[in-house]
Protein backbone atom coordinates (compact mmCIF):
# COMPACT_ATOMS: atom_id res chain seq x y z
CA UNK A 1 0.00 0.00 0.00
CA UNK A 2 0.99 3.69 -0.62
CA UNK A 3 0.71 5.61 2.28
CA UNK A 4 2.27 8.77 0.79
CA UNK A 5 -0.49 8.67 -2.12
CA UNK A 6 -3.06 8.00 -0.23
CA UNK A 7 -2.31 11.45 2.12
CA UNK A 8 -2.08 13.25 -1.20
CA UNK A 9 -4.97 12.59 -2.46
CA UNK A 10 -6.69 13.12 1.14
CA UNK A 11 -5.93 16.47 0.73
CA UNK A 12 -7.11 16.55 -2.95
CA UNK A 13 -10.43 15.59 -1.80
CA UNK A 14 -11.09 17.59 1.48
CA UNK A 15 -13.04 19.92 0.53
CA UNK A 16 -15.61 17.00 -0.56
CA UNK A 17 -18.22 18.06 1.60
CA UNK A 18 -20.64 15.46 0.54
CA UNK A 19 -17.98 12.39 1.13
CA UNK A 20 -17.36 14.26 4.45
CA UNK A 21 -21.20 14.28 5.84
CA UNK A 22 -21.21 10.82 4.99
CA UNK A 23 -18.20 9.63 6.85
CA UNK A 24 -16.51 7.89 3.96
CA UNK A 25 -12.60 8.09 4.00
CA UNK A 26 -9.75 6.71 1.60
CA UNK A 27 -8.60 3.50 3.52
CA UNK A 28 -6.00 2.19 0.85
CA UNK A 29 -4.42 2.67 -2.55
CA UNK A 30 -2.48 0.48 -4.83
CA UNK A 31 -0.98 0.88 -8.40
CA UNK A 32 -4.38 0.12 -10.05
CA UNK A 33 -7.19 0.82 -7.11
CA UNK A 34 -8.14 2.41 -4.70
CA UNK A 35 -10.32 1.40 -1.57
CA UNK A 36 -12.69 3.82 -0.02
CA UNK A 37 -14.75 3.17 3.42
CA UNK A 38 -16.76 4.09 6.39
CA UNK A 39 -18.59 2.90 9.93
CA UNK A 40 -21.94 2.76 9.21
CA UNK A 41 -23.97 4.54 11.95
CA UNK A 42 -27.56 3.69 12.10
CA UNK A 43 -29.00 7.09 12.96
CA UNK A 44 -27.42 8.36 9.33
CA UNK A 45 -26.89 6.10 7.05
CA UNK A 46 -29.97 3.46 7.54
CA UNK A 47 -33.44 3.37 6.51
CA UNK A 48 -36.46 1.86 8.67
CA UNK A 49 -35.58 -1.80 8.16
CA UNK A 50 -32.14 -1.31 9.04
CA UNK A 51 -30.13 -1.53 6.18
CA UNK A 52 -27.79 1.10 4.77
CA UNK A 53 -29.79 3.10 2.16
CA UNK A 54 -28.76 2.91 -1.47
CA UNK A 55 -27.52 6.64 -1.61
CA UNK A 56 -24.77 6.24 1.01
CA UNK A 57 -23.28 3.12 -0.75
CA UNK A 58 -23.60 4.86 -4.10
CA UNK A 59 -21.98 7.77 -2.61
CA UNK A 60 -18.99 5.18 -1.38
CA UNK A 61 -18.76 3.64 -4.85
CA UNK A 62 -18.72 7.07 -6.40
CA UNK A 63 -15.96 8.21 -4.01
CA UNK A 64 -13.54 5.23 -4.63
CA UNK A 65 -14.22 5.74 -8.57
CA UNK A 66 -13.45 9.27 -8.04
CA UNK A 67 -10.10 8.64 -5.81
CA UNK A 68 -8.82 5.90 -8.05
CA UNK A 69 -9.11 7.77 -11.49
CA UNK A 70 -7.78 11.03 -10.30
CA UNK A 71 -4.80 8.34 -8.69
CA UNK A 72 -4.07 7.38 -12.42
CA UNK A 73 -5.20 10.52 -14.62
CA UNK A 74 -6.21 13.98 -13.25
CA UNK A 75 -8.91 15.10 -13.86
CA UNK A 76 -11.69 12.34 -14.12
CA UNK A 77 -15.07 13.18 -13.11
CA UNK A 78 -18.13 10.96 -13.32
CA UNK A 79 -20.08 10.98 -16.62
CA UNK A 80 -22.45 8.00 -16.15
CA UNK A 81 -22.65 5.23 -13.46
CA UNK A 82 -24.80 1.87 -13.38
CA UNK A 83 -25.13 0.13 -9.92
CA UNK A 84 -26.46 -3.10 -9.34
CA UNK A 85 -27.53 -3.46 -5.86
CA UNK A 86 -27.21 -7.27 -4.94
CA UNK A 87 -27.94 -7.79 -1.15
CA UNK A 88 -29.32 -5.89 1.50
CA UNK A 89 -26.07 -4.25 3.32
CA UNK A 90 -27.24 -4.77 7.13
CA UNK A 91 -23.85 -4.04 8.73
CA UNK A 92 -21.57 -2.00 11.08
CA UNK A 93 -19.26 -1.01 8.34
CA UNK A 94 -18.31 -0.85 4.42
CA UNK A 95 -16.09 -0.59 2.10
CA UNK A 96 -16.00 0.17 -2.22
CA UNK A 97 -12.91 -0.51 -4.11
CA UNK A 98 -12.22 0.61 -7.31
CA UNK A 99 -10.25 -0.93 -10.51
CA UNK A 100 -9.73 0.48 -14.10
CA UNK A 101 -10.99 -1.78 -16.83
CA UNK A 102 -10.29 0.39 -19.51
CA UNK A 103 -9.16 3.93 -20.64
CA UNK A 104 -8.95 5.23 -23.97
CA UNK A 105 -8.60 9.02 -25.11
CA UNK A 106 -11.15 11.17 -22.54
CA UNK A 107 -13.02 8.13 -21.67
CA UNK A 108 -12.35 5.61 -18.75
CA UNK A 109 -14.28 2.07 -17.44
CA UNK A 110 -14.08 1.62 -13.86
CA UNK A 111 -15.93 -1.21 -11.73
CA UNK A 112 -16.38 -0.73 -8.35
CA UNK A 113 -17.62 -3.42 -6.13
CA UNK A 114 -19.42 -2.27 -1.99
CA UNK A 115 -18.63 -5.01 0.28
CA UNK A 116 -20.27 -5.29 4.06
CA UNK A 117 -18.31 -5.88 7.18
CA UNK A 118 -17.95 -9.47 6.24
CA UNK A 119 -16.68 -9.11 2.79
CA UNK A 120 -19.92 -9.60 1.13
CA UNK A 121 -20.93 -7.65 -1.76
CA UNK A 122 -23.95 -5.32 -0.99
CA UNK A 123 -23.64 -3.71 -4.75
CA UNK A 124 -21.69 -3.28 -7.62
CA UNK A 125 -20.92 -0.56 -10.42
CA UNK A 126 -19.66 0.66 -13.35
CA UNK A 127 -18.47 3.98 -14.04
CA UNK A 128 -17.42 5.93 -16.81
CA UNK A 129 -15.31 8.75 -16.23
CA UNK A 130 -14.46 11.49 -18.60
CA UNK A 131 -10.63 12.81 -18.39
CA UNK A 132 -10.27 16.84 -19.22
CA UNK A 133 -6.47 16.18 -19.75
CA UNK A 134 -5.54 14.68 -22.88
CA UNK A 135 -3.20 11.24 -22.47
CA UNK B 1 -51.05 17.64 -6.37
CA UNK B 2 -52.42 15.40 -3.24
CA UNK B 3 -51.29 16.83 0.16
CA UNK B 4 -52.96 14.01 1.90
CA UNK B 5 -50.58 11.55 -0.52
CA UNK B 6 -47.58 13.92 0.48
CA UNK B 7 -47.81 13.37 4.31
CA UNK B 8 -48.76 9.49 4.24
CA UNK B 9 -45.38 9.09 2.08
CA UNK B 10 -43.52 11.18 4.78
CA UNK B 11 -44.44 9.58 7.46
CA UNK B 12 -43.50 6.31 5.49
CA UNK B 13 -39.79 7.63 4.59
CA UNK B 14 -39.51 9.20 8.06
CA UNK B 15 -36.78 6.10 9.09
CA UNK B 16 -34.74 6.83 6.29
CA UNK B 17 -32.03 8.22 8.13
CA UNK B 18 -29.68 9.01 4.28
CA UNK B 19 -32.01 10.95 3.26
CA UNK B 20 -32.33 13.34 6.25
CA UNK B 21 -28.66 13.53 6.85
CA UNK B 22 -28.86 14.82 2.93
CA UNK B 23 -31.78 17.40 3.57
CA UNK B 24 -34.15 16.33 0.85
CA UNK B 25 -37.40 16.48 1.24
CA UNK B 26 -40.37 15.37 -0.69
CA UNK B 27 -42.44 18.34 -2.37
CA UNK B 28 -45.28 17.31 -4.82
CA UNK B 29 -46.72 14.08 -5.59
CA UNK B 30 -49.54 13.58 -8.06
CA UNK B 31 -51.07 10.30 -10.63
CA UNK B 32 -48.42 9.43 -11.83
CA UNK B 33 -44.97 11.58 -10.80
CA UNK B 34 -43.71 12.29 -7.43
CA UNK B 35 -40.72 15.27 -6.89
CA UNK B 36 -38.47 15.62 -3.94
CA UNK B 37 -35.69 18.32 -3.54
CA UNK B 38 -33.24 19.99 -1.36
CA UNK B 39 -31.84 23.51 -0.43
CA UNK B 40 -28.51 22.91 -1.31
CA UNK B 41 -25.90 23.80 1.72
CA UNK B 42 -22.17 24.67 0.65
CA UNK B 43 -20.40 22.72 3.80
CA UNK B 44 -22.55 19.54 3.29
CA UNK B 45 -23.43 19.47 -0.30
CA UNK B 46 -20.47 20.64 -2.62
CA UNK B 47 -17.41 19.41 -3.50
CA UNK B 48 -13.92 22.14 -4.22
CA UNK B 49 -15.08 23.81 -6.83
CA UNK B 50 -18.59 25.06 -5.65
CA UNK B 51 -20.71 22.19 -7.58
CA UNK B 52 -23.02 19.58 -6.05
CA UNK B 53 -21.66 16.17 -5.46
CA UNK B 54 -22.69 13.45 -7.90
CA UNK B 55 -23.51 11.32 -4.37
CA UNK B 56 -26.33 13.80 -3.61
CA UNK B 57 -28.05 13.99 -6.89
CA UNK B 58 -27.99 10.49 -6.84
CA UNK B 59 -29.77 10.02 -3.39
CA UNK B 60 -32.03 12.95 -4.39
CA UNK B 61 -32.90 10.99 -7.47
CA UNK B 62 -33.16 7.07 -5.96
CA UNK B 63 -35.41 8.88 -3.43
CA UNK B 64 -37.64 10.42 -5.85
CA UNK B 65 -37.65 6.88 -7.73
CA UNK B 66 -38.88 5.53 -4.28
CA UNK B 67 -41.70 7.84 -3.15
CA UNK B 68 -43.12 7.12 -6.77
CA UNK B 69 -42.80 3.64 -7.12
CA UNK B 70 -43.86 3.03 -3.15
CA UNK B 71 -46.83 5.13 -3.93
CA UNK B 72 -48.12 3.35 -7.12
CA UNK B 73 -46.99 -0.04 -6.29
CA UNK B 74 -45.62 -0.88 -2.57
CA UNK B 75 -43.02 -2.32 -1.92
CA UNK B 76 -40.54 -1.66 -4.76
CA UNK B 77 -36.78 -1.63 -4.19
CA UNK B 78 -34.37 -0.21 -6.10
CA UNK B 79 -32.50 -2.78 -8.16
CA UNK B 80 -30.31 -1.07 -10.66
CA UNK B 81 -29.82 2.38 -11.45
CA UNK B 82 -28.50 4.26 -14.15
CA UNK B 83 -27.32 7.95 -14.17
CA UNK B 84 -25.51 10.38 -16.26
CA UNK B 85 -24.37 14.05 -15.25
CA UNK B 86 -25.41 16.32 -17.51
CA UNK B 87 -24.06 19.71 -16.50
CA UNK B 88 -22.20 20.53 -13.12
CA UNK B 89 -24.57 21.78 -10.43
CA UNK B 90 -23.61 25.42 -9.35
CA UNK B 91 -26.98 26.04 -7.50
CA UNK B 92 -28.56 26.75 -3.93
CA UNK B 93 -31.43 24.28 -4.41
CA UNK B 94 -32.08 21.18 -6.39
CA UNK B 95 -35.07 18.87 -7.33
CA UNK B 96 -35.46 15.19 -8.41
CA UNK B 97 -38.72 14.17 -10.50
CA UNK B 98 -39.46 10.84 -11.14
CA UNK B 99 -42.13 8.74 -13.98
CA UNK B 100 -42.54 5.37 -14.26
CA UNK B 101 -41.68 4.48 -17.67
CA UNK B 102 -43.14 0.70 -17.39
CA UNK B 103 -44.33 -1.90 -15.00
CA UNK B 104 -44.59 -5.30 -15.49
CA UNK B 105 -45.03 -8.18 -13.06
CA UNK B 106 -41.53 -7.54 -10.58
CA UNK B 107 -40.46 -4.79 -12.85
CA UNK B 108 -40.50 -1.38 -13.54
CA UNK B 109 -38.75 1.53 -15.04
CA UNK B 110 -38.56 4.53 -13.46
CA UNK B 111 -37.23 7.77 -15.85
CA UNK B 112 -36.03 10.76 -13.11
CA UNK B 113 -34.66 14.25 -13.83
CA UNK B 114 -32.65 16.07 -11.79
CA UNK B 115 -32.65 19.74 -12.00
CA UNK B 116 -31.12 22.98 -10.11
CA UNK B 117 -32.96 25.99 -8.84
CA UNK B 118 -33.08 27.61 -12.60
CA UNK B 119 -34.76 23.94 -13.61
CA UNK B 120 -31.72 23.11 -16.31
CA UNK B 121 -31.38 19.76 -16.18
CA UNK B 122 -27.85 18.18 -14.49
CA UNK B 123 -28.82 14.62 -13.84
CA UNK B 124 -30.91 11.96 -15.46
CA UNK B 125 -32.01 8.62 -14.50
CA UNK B 126 -32.91 5.24 -15.51
CA UNK B 127 -33.81 3.14 -12.22
CA UNK B 128 -35.23 -0.15 -12.29
CA UNK B 129 -37.13 -1.26 -9.60
CA UNK B 130 -37.95 -4.88 -8.11
CA UNK B 131 -41.85 -5.09 -6.54
CA UNK B 132 -42.29 -7.50 -4.24
CA UNK B 133 -45.88 -7.81 -3.91
CA UNK B 134 -47.34 -9.51 -7.29
CA UNK B 135 -49.68 -7.02 -9.25
CA UNK C 1 -43.61 14.04 -40.65
CA UNK C 2 -40.28 14.83 -42.61
CA UNK C 3 -39.75 12.85 -46.24
CA UNK C 4 -37.31 14.86 -47.31
CA UNK C 5 -35.20 14.34 -44.08
CA UNK C 6 -36.28 10.65 -43.90
CA UNK C 7 -34.70 9.96 -47.47
CA UNK C 8 -31.39 12.46 -46.01
CA UNK C 9 -30.50 9.97 -43.08
CA UNK C 10 -31.46 6.93 -45.53
CA UNK C 11 -28.50 7.86 -47.33
CA UNK C 12 -26.44 8.42 -44.34
CA UNK C 13 -26.75 5.54 -42.94
CA UNK C 14 -27.11 3.31 -46.27
CA UNK C 15 -23.86 1.82 -45.60
CA UNK C 16 -24.49 0.19 -41.77
CA UNK C 17 -24.81 -3.52 -42.74
CA UNK C 18 -25.54 -4.53 -39.66
CA UNK C 19 -29.08 -2.70 -39.21
CA UNK C 20 -29.66 -3.80 -42.92
CA UNK C 21 -28.65 -7.38 -42.08
CA UNK C 22 -31.43 -7.10 -39.67
CA UNK C 23 -33.40 -5.51 -41.81
CA UNK C 24 -34.51 -2.58 -39.53
CA UNK C 25 -35.49 0.99 -41.89
CA UNK C 26 -36.36 4.03 -40.77
CA UNK C 27 -39.70 4.71 -40.78
CA UNK C 28 -40.25 7.83 -39.28
CA UNK C 29 -38.57 11.41 -38.19
CA UNK C 30 -40.13 14.51 -37.02
CA UNK C 31 -38.53 17.66 -35.27
CA UNK C 32 -37.82 15.89 -31.92
CA UNK C 33 -37.97 12.41 -32.43
CA UNK C 34 -37.13 9.19 -34.74
CA UNK C 35 -38.64 6.01 -35.14
CA UNK C 36 -37.29 2.64 -37.10
CA UNK C 37 -38.99 -0.26 -37.17
CA UNK C 38 -38.17 -3.81 -38.70
CA UNK C 39 -41.07 -6.66 -40.02
CA UNK C 40 -39.70 -10.02 -37.14
CA UNK C 41 -38.67 -12.81 -38.92
CA UNK C 42 -38.72 -15.71 -37.01
CA UNK C 43 -35.83 -17.64 -38.97
CA UNK C 44 -33.51 -14.59 -38.38
CA UNK C 45 -34.70 -12.55 -35.30
CA UNK C 46 -35.94 -15.52 -33.01
CA UNK C 47 -34.88 -17.96 -30.35
CA UNK C 48 -36.13 -21.10 -28.95
CA UNK C 49 -39.19 -19.98 -27.79
CA UNK C 50 -40.76 -17.74 -30.38
CA UNK C 51 -39.46 -13.95 -28.66
CA UNK C 52 -37.23 -11.40 -30.75
CA UNK C 53 -33.96 -11.59 -29.66
CA UNK C 54 -32.57 -9.43 -27.10
CA UNK C 55 -29.54 -8.16 -29.49
CA UNK C 56 -32.19 -7.42 -32.24
CA UNK C 57 -34.30 -4.78 -30.01
CA UNK C 58 -30.90 -3.76 -29.01
CA UNK C 59 -30.08 -3.12 -32.96
CA UNK C 60 -32.75 -1.72 -33.49
CA UNK C 61 -33.03 0.87 -30.28
CA UNK C 62 -29.18 2.16 -30.91
CA UNK C 63 -30.13 2.53 -34.99
CA UNK C 64 -33.00 5.06 -33.84
CA UNK C 65 -30.49 6.88 -31.35
CA UNK C 66 -28.21 6.70 -34.55
CA UNK C 67 -30.95 8.66 -36.84
CA UNK C 68 -32.00 10.84 -33.78
CA UNK C 69 -29.01 12.18 -32.74
CA UNK C 70 -27.13 13.04 -36.53
CA UNK C 71 -30.42 14.34 -37.52
CA UNK C 72 -30.11 16.72 -34.08
CA UNK C 73 -26.18 16.86 -34.33
CA UNK C 74 -23.86 15.11 -36.27
CA UNK C 75 -21.60 13.68 -35.95
CA UNK C 76 -22.95 11.49 -32.92
CA UNK C 77 -22.04 8.02 -31.93
CA UNK C 78 -23.11 5.75 -28.82
CA UNK C 79 -20.86 6.03 -25.96
CA UNK C 80 -22.95 3.99 -23.50
CA UNK C 81 -26.08 2.45 -23.50
CA UNK C 82 -28.20 0.69 -20.52
CA UNK C 83 -31.70 -1.25 -21.49
CA UNK C 84 -33.67 -3.11 -19.97
CA UNK C 85 -35.87 -5.79 -21.13
CA UNK C 86 -40.24 -5.21 -19.96
CA UNK C 87 -41.48 -8.08 -21.70
CA UNK C 88 -40.91 -10.73 -23.68
CA UNK C 89 -41.62 -9.82 -27.78
CA UNK C 90 -43.75 -12.09 -28.96
CA UNK C 91 -44.78 -10.34 -32.18
CA UNK C 92 -44.40 -9.62 -36.32
CA UNK C 93 -42.81 -6.27 -35.98
CA UNK C 94 -41.15 -3.86 -33.85
CA UNK C 95 -40.45 -0.04 -33.92
CA UNK C 96 -37.96 1.75 -31.45
CA UNK C 97 -38.13 5.77 -31.18
CA UNK C 98 -35.65 7.81 -29.56
CA UNK C 99 -36.03 11.43 -27.89
CA UNK C 100 -33.33 13.49 -26.78
CA UNK C 101 -33.63 13.97 -22.78
CA UNK C 102 -30.68 16.37 -22.79
CA UNK C 103 -27.67 17.70 -24.58
CA UNK C 104 -24.63 19.86 -23.67
CA UNK C 105 -21.22 20.23 -24.89
CA UNK C 106 -19.86 17.26 -26.57
CA UNK C 107 -22.83 15.23 -24.08
CA UNK C 108 -25.92 13.93 -25.38
CA UNK C 109 -28.98 11.51 -23.37
CA UNK C 110 -31.75 10.21 -25.74
CA UNK C 111 -34.40 7.66 -24.40
CA UNK C 112 -35.38 5.08 -26.92
CA UNK C 113 -38.41 3.07 -26.42
CA UNK C 114 -38.89 -0.18 -28.81
CA UNK C 115 -42.47 -1.67 -29.31
CA UNK C 116 -43.91 -4.30 -30.63
CA UNK C 117 -46.44 -4.76 -32.74
CA UNK C 118 -49.49 -3.57 -30.91
CA UNK C 119 -47.68 -0.57 -29.67
CA UNK C 120 -46.56 -2.73 -26.39
CA UNK C 121 -43.13 -1.68 -24.87
CA UNK C 122 -40.97 -4.36 -24.57
CA UNK C 123 -37.68 -2.98 -24.12
CA UNK C 124 -36.55 0.74 -22.94
CA UNK C 125 -33.19 2.52 -23.04
CA UNK C 126 -31.01 5.55 -22.25
CA UNK C 127 -28.32 5.99 -24.67
CA UNK C 128 -24.93 8.58 -24.18
CA UNK C 129 -23.48 9.67 -27.12
CA UNK C 130 -20.51 11.50 -27.75
CA UNK C 131 -20.92 14.39 -30.45
CA UNK C 132 -17.52 15.29 -32.38
CA UNK C 133 -18.51 18.59 -33.56
CA UNK C 134 -18.70 20.69 -30.71
CA UNK C 135 -21.81 22.89 -30.53
CA UNK D 1 -11.34 -26.36 -21.37
CA UNK D 2 -14.43 -28.18 -21.63
CA UNK D 3 -15.87 -29.38 -24.90
CA UNK D 4 -18.70 -31.52 -23.79
CA UNK D 5 -20.91 -28.58 -21.86
CA UNK D 6 -19.51 -26.76 -24.97
CA UNK D 7 -21.01 -28.75 -27.42
CA UNK D 8 -24.37 -29.31 -24.55
CA UNK D 9 -24.41 -25.28 -24.69
CA UNK D 10 -24.34 -25.10 -28.87
CA UNK D 11 -27.40 -27.55 -28.51
CA UNK D 12 -29.11 -25.37 -26.57
CA UNK D 13 -28.71 -22.15 -28.62
CA UNK D 14 -29.18 -23.54 -32.04
CA UNK D 15 -32.35 -22.25 -32.27
CA UNK D 16 -30.98 -18.63 -31.48
CA UNK D 17 -31.60 -17.46 -34.76
CA UNK D 18 -30.46 -13.69 -34.07
CA UNK D 19 -26.76 -15.18 -33.24
CA UNK D 20 -26.69 -17.31 -35.69
CA UNK D 21 -27.73 -14.70 -38.85
CA UNK D 22 -24.62 -12.81 -37.16
CA UNK D 23 -22.29 -14.95 -37.01
CA UNK D 24 -21.47 -15.57 -33.63
CA UNK D 25 -20.26 -19.19 -32.10
CA UNK D 26 -19.32 -20.74 -28.81
CA UNK D 27 -15.88 -20.94 -29.09
CA UNK D 28 -14.89 -21.65 -25.48
CA UNK D 29 -16.21 -22.67 -21.91
CA UNK D 30 -14.84 -22.87 -18.35
CA UNK D 31 -15.96 -23.21 -14.84
CA UNK D 32 -16.48 -19.51 -14.50
CA UNK D 33 -16.55 -18.06 -18.21
CA UNK D 34 -17.62 -18.02 -21.19
CA UNK D 35 -16.10 -17.27 -24.84
CA UNK D 36 -18.39 -16.40 -28.09
CA UNK D 37 -16.77 -15.20 -31.07
CA UNK D 38 -17.08 -13.97 -35.11
CA UNK D 39 -15.30 -13.85 -37.59
CA UNK D 40 -16.13 -9.99 -38.94
CA UNK D 41 -17.87 -9.94 -42.32
CA UNK D 42 -17.66 -6.75 -43.90
CA UNK D 43 -20.86 -6.56 -46.14
CA UNK D 44 -22.73 -7.69 -42.81
CA UNK D 45 -21.12 -6.17 -40.04
CA UNK D 46 -19.69 -2.91 -40.46
CA UNK D 47 -20.69 0.35 -41.31
CA UNK D 48 -19.38 3.40 -43.59
CA UNK D 49 -16.36 3.89 -42.14
CA UNK D 50 -15.04 0.20 -41.52
CA UNK D 51 -15.59 0.09 -37.95
CA UNK D 52 -17.95 -3.21 -36.25
CA UNK D 53 -21.62 -1.60 -35.62
CA UNK D 54 -22.25 -1.10 -31.96
CA UNK D 55 -25.35 -4.13 -32.31
CA UNK D 56 -23.32 -6.17 -33.49
CA UNK D 57 -20.78 -5.57 -30.29
CA UNK D 58 -23.89 -6.05 -27.80
CA UNK D 59 -25.13 -8.96 -29.68
CA UNK D 60 -21.88 -10.67 -28.98
CA UNK D 61 -21.39 -9.37 -25.36
CA UNK D 62 -25.61 -10.54 -24.68
CA UNK D 63 -24.75 -13.96 -25.96
CA UNK D 64 -21.31 -14.65 -23.94
CA UNK D 65 -24.11 -13.95 -20.70
CA UNK D 66 -26.46 -15.91 -22.14
CA UNK D 67 -24.11 -19.06 -22.50
CA UNK D 68 -21.83 -18.67 -19.24
CA UNK D 69 -25.47 -17.74 -17.21
CA UNK D 70 -27.36 -20.33 -18.47
CA UNK D 71 -24.46 -22.94 -17.62
CA UNK D 72 -24.03 -22.01 -14.26
CA UNK D 73 -28.03 -21.38 -13.36
CA UNK D 74 -30.37 -21.87 -15.76
CA UNK D 75 -32.72 -20.66 -16.91
CA UNK D 76 -31.16 -16.64 -17.02
CA UNK D 77 -32.41 -14.15 -19.00
CA UNK D 78 -30.98 -10.74 -19.39
CA UNK D 79 -33.11 -7.79 -17.75
CA UNK D 80 -30.71 -5.13 -18.18
CA UNK D 81 -27.44 -4.45 -19.99
CA UNK D 82 -25.20 -1.31 -19.45
CA UNK D 83 -22.37 -1.56 -22.13
CA UNK D 84 -19.82 1.20 -22.94
CA UNK D 85 -17.77 1.67 -26.29
CA UNK D 86 -13.95 2.21 -25.48
CA UNK D 87 -12.66 1.68 -28.94
CA UNK D 88 -13.84 1.58 -32.80
CA UNK D 89 -13.26 -2.03 -33.83
CA UNK D 90 -11.86 -2.28 -37.04
CA UNK D 91 -10.69 -5.67 -36.81
CA UNK D 92 -11.38 -9.22 -38.97
CA UNK D 93 -12.49 -10.53 -35.77
CA UNK D 94 -14.09 -10.27 -32.34
CA UNK D 95 -14.56 -12.01 -28.96
CA UNK D 96 -16.69 -11.74 -26.01
CA UNK D 97 -15.86 -13.19 -22.85
CA UNK D 98 -18.57 -12.75 -19.96
CA UNK D 99 -17.51 -13.83 -16.26
CA UNK D 100 -20.13 -13.89 -13.07
CA UNK D 101 -19.39 -10.84 -10.39
CA UNK D 102 -22.43 -11.61 -8.23
CA UNK D 103 -25.52 -13.79 -7.82
CA UNK D 104 -28.13 -13.92 -4.72
CA UNK D 105 -31.55 -15.21 -5.65
CA UNK D 106 -32.89 -14.16 -8.82
CA UNK D 107 -30.81 -11.58 -9.76
CA UNK D 108 -26.83 -12.21 -10.98
CA UNK D 109 -24.85 -9.50 -12.30
CA UNK D 110 -22.17 -10.37 -15.03
CA UNK D 111 -19.04 -8.54 -16.63
CA UNK D 112 -18.62 -8.68 -20.66
CA UNK D 113 -15.21 -8.03 -22.34
CA UNK D 114 -15.36 -7.83 -26.00
CA UNK D 115 -12.05 -7.60 -27.46
CA UNK D 116 -10.75 -7.33 -31.04
CA UNK D 117 -8.78 -9.76 -33.16
CA UNK D 118 -5.43 -8.23 -31.26
CA UNK D 119 -7.22 -8.95 -27.64
CA UNK D 120 -7.89 -5.01 -27.44
CA UNK D 121 -11.15 -3.98 -25.73
CA UNK D 122 -13.19 -2.83 -27.97
CA UNK D 123 -16.71 -2.65 -25.92
CA UNK D 124 -17.33 -3.76 -21.66
CA UNK D 125 -20.52 -4.57 -20.53
CA UNK D 126 -22.46 -5.51 -17.63
CA UNK D 127 -25.15 -7.23 -17.75
CA UNK D 128 -28.27 -8.25 -15.02
CA UNK D 129 -30.06 -11.59 -14.92
CA UNK D 130 -33.21 -12.67 -14.07
CA UNK D 131 -32.94 -16.78 -12.81
CA UNK D 132 -36.27 -18.31 -12.93
CA UNK D 133 -35.44 -21.26 -11.09
CA UNK D 134 -34.82 -20.60 -7.19
CA UNK D 135 -31.13 -21.52 -6.48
Amino acid sequence: MNEDKLHELEKLFQKDRYVALSGIKIEEVGDDYATVGAAVRPDEHMNGVGTVQGGMLYTAADFAFAVLTNMLHPTTVTQTATVTYIRAAKTDRISATARELACSGHNCVVEVTVRDGEGVTVMTGLFNGFISAKK
